[in-house]
């Protein structure tokens, strides 16, 4: 069982509109509804990889109310039924609930999509706060649930109340267990979990930079190593991952740029990297599969889906290659690095 | 008591954003949620003006019931406790619901307001599809509830599933039980409802232009009389109201212009025109009612309250003023018409 953590859980609400027109009034066409947060949408991919997951976080009010009823829909499987199963590889596992009650409301998200342009604006509310008393229910819940998983994934953002140093709590309580502990967030709780030593910490270009001070990014994986990720794996949007380990270092692009929605890719590389990490795939795999994935969401019409035909073309023709491991030199001669 | 019908209620959310920045993610600030739809609103300004008010119209899901709680929690007043009393002869009744219960959800309207430059971006989802059984139910209740109303305001659009003709069975309806009915809606149901002889419409200039093909407010008052509205009284947004009524025309402005938020401007409208015609009020008292209550709806900081202050400050200085009451001599010279 794979446990992934989603403190700011969320109902994410997709509008179509013909197109937005802002500071006018909009008719909404169609209105979909389903249960999100970086943790939710992980154990959704890692379901469909056939990992059975749990997804633990914090859950209140109606919206919230609403999230565990369409959770619980979703079934066995994570991906809605309508889904294409084309891959025989690829088989469904159950999501099983075990999000903390809390007195506050799930926040919801609303992603207003331009149906003329395709583009996308979203609208994010802020989460409940949390109290101290819900922390310590959610941290007995979590240690029970850490010492049963094969990995932990810590995915998002913070919600208010709970402490800037809870994701490097949560890291040290999964290496405590002997469990293998995934961080995928941003910022200061990023800064304090990565000192926390996590196995696995997925930053994207934004993150990384923000955290090491440097947009090179062989560099600034690096620097993350040093910061206290024993791997760093920094997704690069449509150039694929770089990641830095203690195996060695590798670059893993798709074969062509995918054109779509890019909300929840970075989520399915997480999933990829995941069920990798748990299935023991060397790396190259492991980032194949991360890659496949992250271009078949962005590939699916619908915002944190992948395709599954895509995925399956996609997987053996990522390009996956070693990187030199000659941190020193290049920090000396930056420029001729490619 | 006045009877408000709203057959598309809403749950009306605002969001509070630095900027709206579209195709972009945009944090929001702060949320607030209330009851919603145009009849809601009405019951709303009736309460406050001491005016007993009952609403009805359909209400579903989990927003249907966020809508009814929060309905409840307005308690006697309508307004939240947080408004300014200062109006001696303004005091507060009870709004009950009466509101009819179907399968479907009620729909969310989506307010986002820019706080840098003021302006408010709008969603709206539509409605729930009402079923045959559902829409013969109400019937039951709103004949019941009619016959008890001093009088009666059938506001808004109407939701999937209800006949375009709705509101001229409503009107029959109210006629038959010898109560006086407000039709404030448009399109083919206010075309068909103005047909069933409501005694008052109050068409927005676009909605009037719409149904008379006219765009001179004085002819197309008349036109819309001739197609069966007894009074029709028109909101010409900042330049105030025209009222064309069997005692004569009159044209009703505020002192000023007034700068705001015109969400609710109409609804408050038309809360003024119906507690004017209860209390039978003389024609000009009722549109300087109306008109004072729009403008004091425009300059309250929340959309689709009133600022009762700014109120008792304008109701005096509303400037009514009659109108030629020769609309034949006007359609064969329409140029010299101020």
């Amino acid at each position: 069982m794979i446990l992934t953590v989603t403190l700011n859980t969320a109902l994410d609400i997709t509008y179509r509109t013909a197109a937005l027109t802002p500071h006018a009034t909009n008719r909404v066409a169609e209105v979909s509804e389903r249960p999100g947060g970086k943790g939710i949408n992980v154990a959704r991919v890692l379901a469909a990889l056939g990992h059975e997951s749990v997804v633990t976080g914090f859950v209140g009010g109606r919206t919230g109310d609403a999230l565990r009823e369409l959770l619980a829909a979703e079934g066995p499987g994570g991906q809605p039924a309508h889904a294409a199963v084309s891959d025989a590889l690829v088989t469904d596992a159950p999501v099983t609930d075990a999000l903390v009650p809390i007195a506050g409301t799930t926040r919801r998200t609303i992603a207003v999509v331009d149906e003329t342009t395709g583009d996308t604006t979203q609208l994010n509310e802020p989460g409940p706060t949390v109290t101290p008393a819900e922390w310590a229910a959610f941290l007995t819940s979590y240690e029970e649930l850490a010492a049963r998983a094969d990995a932990v994934a810590l995915c998002g953002s913070l919600p208010p109340g709970i402490h800037v140093g809870a994701y490097a709590e949560l890291v040290r309580l999964a290496r405590a267990a002997g469990r293998p502990v995934l961080l995928d967030t941003s910022g200061e709780p990023l800064r304090r979990g990565i000192a926390a030593r996590p196995d696995l910490v997925k930053p994207n270009a934004d993150e990384l930079a923000q955290l090491t001070g440097s947009r090179e990014p062989l560099r600034a994986t690096r620097d993350a190593r040093r910061r206290g990720g024993r791997s760093v794996v920094a997704s690069l949007g449509a150039a694929g991952l770089l990641a830095a380990t203690p195996d060695g270092s590798w670059r893993a692009a798709p074969p062509t740029a995918v054109r779509g929605n890019p909300t929840g890719a970075g989520d399915s590389a997480v999933a990829g990297l995941l069920s990798g990490l748990v299935e023991r795939l060397p790396w190259p795999e492991r980032l194949a599969r991360a890659v496949a994935l992250s271009a078949a969401t962005v590939l699916a019409p619908a915002a944190g889906e992948f395709d599954r035909e895509a995925y399956a073309d996609l997987l053996p023709r990522v390009a996956v290659t070693e990187q030199s491991s000659q941190p020193e030199q290049e920090s000396h001669a930056p420029r001729q690095h490619r």
